[in-house]
């Protein structure tokens, strides 16, 4: 059994690395750039690595859509397992790959998908084995992380902190998808899928973008409300379906999470018998996200087995779980579930009682018509 | 392929319960109470276990060494696979019963002997095979947390706090294996043989007693020196060998430990590819350890191998690491490593520069048998 690598970017030789090094060999990598390191091993052409019965296992570390998808799926029709780092691509196509897999008897494995280097969904796929899991819950996005914990640790405002961000390389040229919350939302959905064993999408994902945050909120919710914030995702089960949702949340200082620091992330399972299980480490980068992608290929390479996967249809409802929301704006809008208002330099500071998560998104889009700078977040505990 | 598990205490019924639940079939279990609710399952005489080619997975939830060890070597000896949450056992008899193992074709996993229901010791083995783990560290008891937290939280003293513990059934009668570290210096030992591919036994651990720790400590740490205080074990591998030790370590108040309040644990490896990856969980209980139990069943059941398992010989020697320590003494000493020393109510406190870890724990032999109150703590970072 032998391994072929698709893209030869951060993560594909990363994990290529991680997995000659072990001495695991990797037969073929799959890439049109040139990469004289890989002599003969190198191929542009798929069709190499497709019809080499040797090649039992396909690591997919392109990203993207196309042709990831189409490679994917020829792998799996082939019989060759497959393992990916890409996860737009399993967030969209999970329920068809894993449909493939099963009927070629082959194993999908994406740990490296959500979390990096942490052993997340790996973890968590094993806990839903023999545990009931009614919440996940994490800092998912490494950037979002970095901002926050310099907005907080050095008094700084967003825009500056995001410049240098994406001056040491930790946030894109565009970083919509980091800080509008796509990327959270996408590891979300993900890990909502496998906890709850069902489909979910990235368009059942409600959002706050962290874009809106300033330093005055930072100011108002250390020295007023006693909290901190972090950027989470969150799937929620409840007796009437599951809430999904991306939103800055304020927690309590004496948080697993408010110590999380710098880019670092930390992703939580809770089920009814184990309780709550954390697992920290570094969310992204060439050596850790490699070594989660070739620990997929070395579980398989060492027989363990991928377990049989029938979700289940779910009520995925943002209307099924409440909490309580901190608002800070200049519209001026006043709600009955409003809790407390404070109005510091012409900006309402308000807390909210318990609302569902449904209604506070939508009432969001409402006081965003009318200021565009609002900013949303849940409060926590 | 069935399983039986031996002892019906916490963590077997714990166990039982969780793979019923989730459908694997329990054929026996081994007790010599009587429990009604397992009828025809229950058996007193182990041969019914051995005999029964049915049963390819024997648990091992009695704890201590005897019957525990004789019934797991007759089992490996029987060509089953056998899982155990016994740290005891585990720590002694691990190079023996790994060999065993080996020579029988089956699988040994112990993931519930140490962190309790976190999956530490399954994702540890599995960091190993594709990365150099250079460090473990951990929270690995619950009662000597759920101590320093109240005490911290509360700022109340040691016998004060241990008395609630036992109250609450959080701490044994003979509070020893908790408080004067030998619980954690066993869950150290099986993490560093683990992490460092060797065998660590308990006597290679040196231990600092928490059972000293004042009020007036906790007070200077927190006031003077600016840090808190956790009961940590450490492995730590150097280009000399490997020191291993548990010891009351002061952290800074942003760490990740000092987040983890009441009786949680958190454990932490190092690698140089992935990072620091750190597991935060219930440490001990019935559902909690019992589902960590069960989920080395269900490895096995699902086809998961275990890797072979040569261990290299290695210097384990407290000689190859240095760090500051904290001592709180009435004792007249002065050493030439000794930094800061504040007289407060005629007791010395006292910060050191770096020394060894092992010529800090001779020293501190020397000072205790002039004071035998005095305390000694790590100083991280």
């Amino acid at each position: 059994m032998k391994t072929a690598i698709l893209g030869f970017g951060v993560v594909g030789s990363g994990a290529f690395e991680v997995l000659e090094k072990a001495g695991y060999e990797v037969k073929r990598v799959l890439d049109i750039r040139p990469h004289d390191e890989l002599g003969d091993k190198l191929t542009a052409n798929y069709d190499d690595i497709l019809n080499d019965k040797e090649i039992s296992v396909v690591a997919e570390a392109i990203g993207g859509l196309e042709p990831a998808h189409t490679f994917v799926v020829k792998a799996l029709k082939a019989g060759k397992h497959v393992v990916s780092s890409n996860k737009h691509l399993i967030c969209t196509y999970y329920e068809e790959l894993h449909a493939l897999a099963l009927e070629n008897g082959v194993t999908l494995r994406f740990t490296s998908s959500a979390g990096g280097g942490i052993p997340w969904l790996y973890n968590l796929k094993r806990s839903v084995r023999c545990d009931d899991i009614y919440k996940v819950m994490g800092i998912m996005n490494g950037t979002t992380n970095f901002i926050l914990d310099a907005m907080i640790s050095d008094g700084r405002d967003f825009d500056d902190v995001l410049s240098e961000a994406q001056r040491l390389g930790y946030a894109e040229a565009n970083p919509s998808a980091d800080i509008d919350g796509l990327d959270t939302a996408r590891k979300t959905a993900i890990s909502s899928s496998i906890a709850f064993n069902t489909i979910i999408k990235e368009e059942n994902v409600d959002i706050f973008s962290l874009r809106f945050i300033k330093k005055a909120d930072i100011d108002y919710i250390t020295s007023k409300l006693n909290k901190t914030v972090r950027y989470l995702g969150f799937g929620v089960k409840s007796e009437g379906g599951a809430s999904v949702f991306v939103e800055p949340a304020l927690l309590d200082s004496d948080a697993l999470e408010s110590n999380v620091r710098k880019n670092n992330n930390m992703i939580s399972l809770f089920g009814r018998d184990v309780g709550r299980l954390s697992f920290f480490g570094q969310g992204a980068g060439k050596y850790p996200t490699g070594n989660a992608l070739a620990q997929d290929v070395i579980d398989i390479l060492s027989g363990s087995t991928e377990l049989s996967f029938a979700p289940e249809a779910i009520n995925v409802d943002n209307a099924t779980l409440e909490r309580a929301y901190y608002v800070r704006t200049k519209a001026d809008v006043s709600y009955d579930f409003f809790d407390t208002v404070e109005v510091i330099d012409g900006s309402k500071y308000i807390t909210t009682k318990k609302i569902t998560v449904s209604k506070m998104h939508a009432v969001a889009k409402e006081i965003r018509s009318l200021d565009a700078d609002a900013f949303f977040a849940g409060i926590e505990g």
